[in-house]
């Protein structure tokens, strides 16, 4: 096997007898597939709250972020938050909830996977880094006992099947 | 600032003052906006690199297949390498190039995010190993110096525009 795919074991080691029927990258996407879904949760963690903050800076229309804010309420990325400014009628904001929040490392990974290729000669627009302690900031694939580790040392076991080792 | 967003620094900071324009989160969405180049892209991790077992793995029309190992190849994510089996025409499989293992923490980022919160109580259909250790693998945010970084502690720097600290 090379060192570009992950180990398939035991039930899963002959690709042609099965197919990943319950994908979960697969289903997240069905809650995060557009591109405007995807910016809306960028500004979330950019600190951006408010409906209209989200349609500027995202650079959608009132339909699209309307519709997105929907879709990622309902979807339990986003909670929306009563305020109210002085003389006015109480209005919504949207948070991050914890679910939102464990999204933050799929979109550090796109980000810095944009930053290595897709700048060119300009290079990234941001650094981002540890503030405590100033070093670079990146998605890594890394194991429970803190190993950091390659694809090729990755094993993938289906869970339902398990296999007799 | 709360903790589930991170740190705008310097220029940054006054989050009217700026939109994310050269976003490479968006750059990154520009190659990989789609939910069957995703899963094309899973397919390839998990060791397919043949047309046809595309198309049956995806589950997409030959079309659909085509198109985005056609759009994939293009953008340096895949590269065709020729091969041929006894008696029959050269034909070309797909390989990942090192840009697109580079992705790898982004997929796996989504998929232990649906492993979490969307599978419902069948759980997650596969599990995640460390070969050499045995210990589950995720996608961590962690900084060059090994730290894991919450995401109340990471900062983001204008790179064009160094503040003055």
């Amino acid at each position: 096997m090379s060192q570009d795919t992950v180990m398939l074991e035991g039930a899963l080691a002959d690709r042609s007898a099965w197919t990943a029927e319950r994908c979960t990258i697969d289903a997240a996407l069905s809650v995060v597939s557009t591109r405007s879904a995807m910016l809306i949760l960028r500004e979330a963690f950019y600190g951006t709250r408010r409906f209209d903050d989200f349609v500027e800076r995202v650079g959608v229309t009132e339909a699209v972020a309307a519709a997105r804010l929907r879709e990622l309420t309902d979807a339990g990325v986003l909670r929306r938050v009563p305020y109210q400014q002085p003389g006015q009628r109480t209005r919504h904001e949207y948070r991050l909830t914890q679910m939102g929040s464990d999204l933050f490392p799929a979109l550090l990974a796109l980000a810095r996977w944009g930053d290595e290729y897709l700048t060119g000669e300009a290079g990234p627009p941001l650094q981002w880094l540890h503030h405590d302690c100033g070093a670079a900031v990146s998605a890594t694939v890394t194991c429970a006992a803190g190993h950091e580790v390659p694809i090729g040392e990755l094993m993938v076991r289906g869970r339902r099947r398990p296999s007799s080792r």
